[in-house]
């Protein structure tokens, strides 16, 4: 079998060293350089030739740079005789592009997910895509994570007895379901739809949450304003304590400040496929790892191993 | 400008006519015929070559050979030296197979799109996705319409003062919404989600429905269980009367007849996207027709002018 | 190595199944369900990643059918990381279609080609084609097998001291005169001429039949309109026996039953790359299976050993 | 309509002129000339800009030179912003490499097929290819003409009441027939098949020829083989006259001579898609033009009106 | 003919507002707006339904936003069914990476060429691109144009008896050469070369500048060290006078107040492929319009008439 | 790993069966004929199925035909189920067409990249390009090679305690440079400039080389035009004595004795790259084999070992 080679731009080098930790493998230098003009160069600093090469780059804010960085990454690699060439994705930005709910826009997580194909993907891991139907995006296999098993595994430390998870919107309460029966609890939903082009906004909750402690279960934080919305919602029912999760905490506009201000929550749990730089940490801030998942499957990718056997 | 040149397969040829009328051109015959081991070979019986080619072929059932079909007709035009090939599809049946849920299968929406890019389609004229991301599974440009308009112009010829719409479940509450703002009146929504693989099902109504006009509106109905479950969920809320309506009435296992049985409906309205059989007509089916809308999108698409701008 | 793994649709199973028979693997689940709007959706039962997979599907009637299930099965296979995919078309009924002798009609073989490597294909293993010409169609590598040597060694078992084999028409002939080389007596040929568009047929055969017994061998028969042509011509000239040989047994329209009839049809000989459901089973017929030949096919092709050293 | 733009390369600059004084346009210059090292380069010396190209080239001997000659053009032409490429292909030589009859070679009539749309082209005009399947070996529109009516225009003027036409084999047969019928004649066939791996070889002449004129009808001559072993054929049979005609004269190894020099030959007649150089000149030798048969399907082609529809 | 349609990004809008206004046609609106997680969107204002789309977007730095940028305009006008789509790229920054110095390194300029053509680009409008084999990097058809008539113009307002143009190094002098003859003088140049991974540097100045007036012109300043040396050594020879050309004028670190500090230079020049935003701005600094050239290109592209007879 | 399997054509087999020696392995022998009409066939007589596939085919005159022969080869590979094919160049004569300096001209190097692809080329092993930038008109991964190390083990058998390199012109500088520091001595450049379309010439020698020995170093040298303007330059400089070397010794025109002619020049040398028939050998020619670099770099290739670091 072809040895494994893995490199990683500038969008996340701390979770990249902490996979290969995992993996046991050194995470190979990349070096980027730019012109005057500003036009980057990459160069791959260890040999890729025949080499299984995984590229890691979550696509997070400045996202465009890290596409672009990721773009010339894969051209290396296949300019440098890769084996093959597996982008791991744990943040995929572009997925909220995916519809065109105007005139003459573009649907990015479509292109984007043809331009890595263009400059050398063979293959793709990512890890909660923000609608399953990104994946049918890609022209190439996908190999598609969830960190719920994380999520879970932080909050069976707790005294879950009066606990109910709570999805801010039924398109995600599908996890949200499959989340609360991994901690053994019920779910319940915010009935949340915006129409952005027309008045009607229907707002409720189904399921039983007052005097209860609630999980919110989200795939991406960003300015949180959806989760705010929900808080009111919980607080007219008078809920006991809020303890919030998602996947991707990319936590802007002092998300966590704003979110910890607010007196029901307990605690803000996300993962690390968002760095999360000091400024950001908070005591109320909890960051579980998904190293070990992302180098577990691709370790089985390598190995040949069946991935949806590890994750069902 | 380039002359168009109508073809249809065996689909629907009845809409195919239709359409036709609306525009003024002739409806083109195209001969299909099979080898004795069963293989079809289409032959277009009008000239193409530089002509503006629409071939009409909603893939309705027998899906699988209509599909065939259509990809032999482009393959034909492509041959034939057409300028320009516009697949209309009324009904995208593979549009319901739009992710990944379980590992090792298909996604035909994907798929299905690929296939008829290799096979020679330039665009595509759609009606009423399943859902919005099955748009970004096309590499060609896709000009999607709804039935909106046709169908609300029918339920113009009402009383509507005491009529709320209701989605069947709020993944389609956006679409009845605007529906609803159509008729300047009211909107609902069924929340219900399935888990196929756990058994959390959560089943509610968000809005006022008692003792109210329903209309019920869905993108598609073929058995029409989920239309059943929510009749149910209607009749503990004491509606006054129910009409049902949808853009493609597939309306098998005598979907008809069984939800004509039912005493609060008092109409089943769909379009003609997919081809009523005489065997499924009844007193209170209603069918009514996009021939115009597609005609009309078909006009603006020959003559290149804006397409959204007459559906907005 | 990788591993092999196989898998059928639903045109052939017991093919499918006597094949991982002779090559001492399990014949892995696919189970093919449907939509309420007749799209089909494919799951290969057993890990694809990395694999060695082949695919086995004739494409015999219901054609349209199977062939879109074959389609959704590389879709599957692909999308499950199969390291390479082979399909096994032991009858490819779409190469009746090679050639445009009328203005704007398809040429199925060649689109089919296209098709099977848009959904993923990396090579094919066929077998008699109906022309040689179709090999190029595909622009992935494909194996072309011949069935003479199994038809051959059942021909074998006979007194052949007076037999002549019959080729019905020349451009056949090349076939038939491999296989009478094989059992090592002598050639004739039926010279006969289809002119779709004019009135000029040319009816002869060339070589000595006469008081002998007659082998006829054709690549494919389906109606038997040729071969029942061809019989008059062998009685004008007194044969004593006639024995009828094909590749590819599709036998429709009571074909068997037709044969068995004519008295001087002592046997009908096919191999099953096509099904024989038992509707058509008759004390006349007799099939041979290919299924060892094509499983030692497919074993070289996994092994890289030379395929074309096997088969001369 | 774009304006029309032709060039040539050097295979057959004549036939180049004749075409275009057909269609009253000029014949644009192509300079083809070579770096030290003997690697071609080419430009076209008119304004190819939105036009719409006609590039003409037999692929003749040397045909290699020929071909890349061809696909530099086609790179000139593309770069240069062509609105659309055709390549005008009078011979195809390539279509003789049509399948795969010993292991492990070329199918050159799909690869050069391939090579020319890689260049640029955007569709084919051809005449008379060596096997019809070849046709679907090109993944871009083809327009497929036959020489038939210009032969038979030649021969109408000669008394035609004691003649018969006669096919040197049996694959080309139909055409043939479709000749005789062009001049009210009966028709003929040699039943030759040659077994390259084999001993068997069939030979006979099917339908009447003794004490007959005999039209001897080929698609393409070389060093005319074939010709000669029907002549013994013919011969033994007392024909009475022959005269021999074919679309491609590539008329190889003296092939004029030596057939000018049998007894029986009054004439050679050949179309001029291949150049018949002074020094195969020959009194018995007449050349007809099919410059205004492709002057005209160009002209056709150009305004988008039926190519088919003139030739039946 | 289509009409036309201009669109920009945020690269060079001024740039893109003055063309148009040569054109006499509107600059219609992009609307680019980004998700809470930094991922772009553009909406192209404007009907593109069979129009010839133009996007205007110099690569300038923020070099990587402006790519980002851009490719998502040519997707949305793609999808928006637009008729043909031109990128004018007044700088191409990317050309700078136009080989492998090293192994493992992208070639940035082939790869971006790529990635236009799998977002939707048709064609390329360029100015001056820093090698002309980036030219072969495009599979589309380039315009390249050059600011040398721009330039020149400007150069005509002084009295240029006693004037030299030099140029910087060997490999542009041939510009610098066409340059000087436009002006009707003399031309010299530096003889620089660069080697990175040696000691080896050659320097020299070949040609007559003693005492001379001299003009300086390359085809891109950033941070100027090149044209510092090149000062450094026109000193040590007396020049009288020196103004500095260029056609990109990205001057980046201060260049435009460095290079005015220098007594010698008595002006820079540029054009304004490249915005200068106010703080750029110095009384020795002149920026000349090339506008009116691209244009002028443009204009010819899409009336289908000749750019390469306007630039000779 | 797959077996190693290496083919040549008619273009160079000297060299190939000297690679082969080196890497221990049979040339496996390669069947190239013609049909009548030219077209040529090629067979490869060993076994290609999943092997390592080397074609070795230096570019070199008859350039043309050799391309063609390196086309079917490659889709003779492929058909033949080849592992990976990769196409080793010593000599790519088509990177002398690398731009577009005249309007409506093919590019040569470009295009026949893509051809190569189409072909079936995985990738390629090629030697001192032309011009660096022609590793990026291949879309598949190249490996470049230079012949310095060859070269210089030459030179060090002579004593170069007064010797200096030159390179003829400054854009071949940067290898000048490299070959002078492996050998420990100084280096000089001509500073010639070709304007093909105007009347400047820059003519210079930069650097010491009166009364030195010299050693004239350029990638290829054909007619020797450059090479004499220079020796004339030297002459007038007083130089001792001319060694001329480079890697591609096309060496048309008489180029051997017309340098040996030149009083000053004692040695001609080149590398094996282009064959060197029995009419060009010289007392003074002297050629150097790359047989063992290649057959090193190939072993590499195969082995997946680091290139770049052989070379560095």
């Amino acid at each position: 079998m072809r040895d494994i080679a893995v490199f990683t731009g500038s969008a996340h080098p701390d979770l990249a060293a902490e996979i290969c930790e995992h993996l046991g493998v050194p995470l190979l230098p990349t070096r980027i350089s730019r012109f005057a003009n500003d036009c980057i160069e990459v160069q791959l600093e260890g040999n890729c030739r025949e080499r299984d090469v995984f590229l890691i780059q979550p696509l997070v804010p400045p996202t465009q740079e890290h596409l672009a960085e990721l773009l010339f990454m894969l051209d290396a690699a296949r300019g440098a005789s890769a084996g093959r060439i597996t982008v791991v994705l744990p943040h995929y930005a572009y997925a909220r592009s995916d519809k065109k709910d105007a005139p003459r826009i573009s649907i990015g997580g479509r292109l984007v997910a043809d331009l890595l194909t263009t400059a050398g993907a063979n293959r793709v891991l990512a890890m909660t895509l923000h609608s399953p139907q990104v994946h049918g995006f890609f022209s190439i296999p996908v190999d598609h994570l969830h960190a719920l098993r994380e999520l879970a595994h932080h909050f069976r430390g707790y005294d879950l007895s009066n606990t109910v998870v709570v999805s801010p919107d039924l398109g995600n309460a599908k996890e949200a379901a499959a989340f609360a029966r991994l901690l053994g609890i019920e779910v319940a939903a915010g009935a949340k739809q915006r129409f952005a082009d027309d008045k009607v906004v229907i707002n409720s909750i189904i399921g039983e949450v007052g005097d209860r402690d609630v999980i919110v279960l989200d795939d991406e934080i960003a300015k949180g304003s959806t989760v705010f919305e929900l808080l009111a919602r919980l607080r007219e029912r008078n809920v006991r304590s809020v303890r919030v999760a998602c996947t991707h905490g990319l936590l802007t506009n002092d998300a966590v400040q704003r979110l910890a201000a607010e007196k029901e929550v307990e605690e803000i749990v996300c993962t690390n496929t968002v760095p999360i730089p000091p400024s950001k940490r908070h005591p109320k801030l909890t960051v579980i790892s998904v190293a070990s998942a992302l180098a577990e499957a691709m370790r089985r990718i390598h190995n040949g191993e069946s991935v949806s056997a590890l994750f069902h």
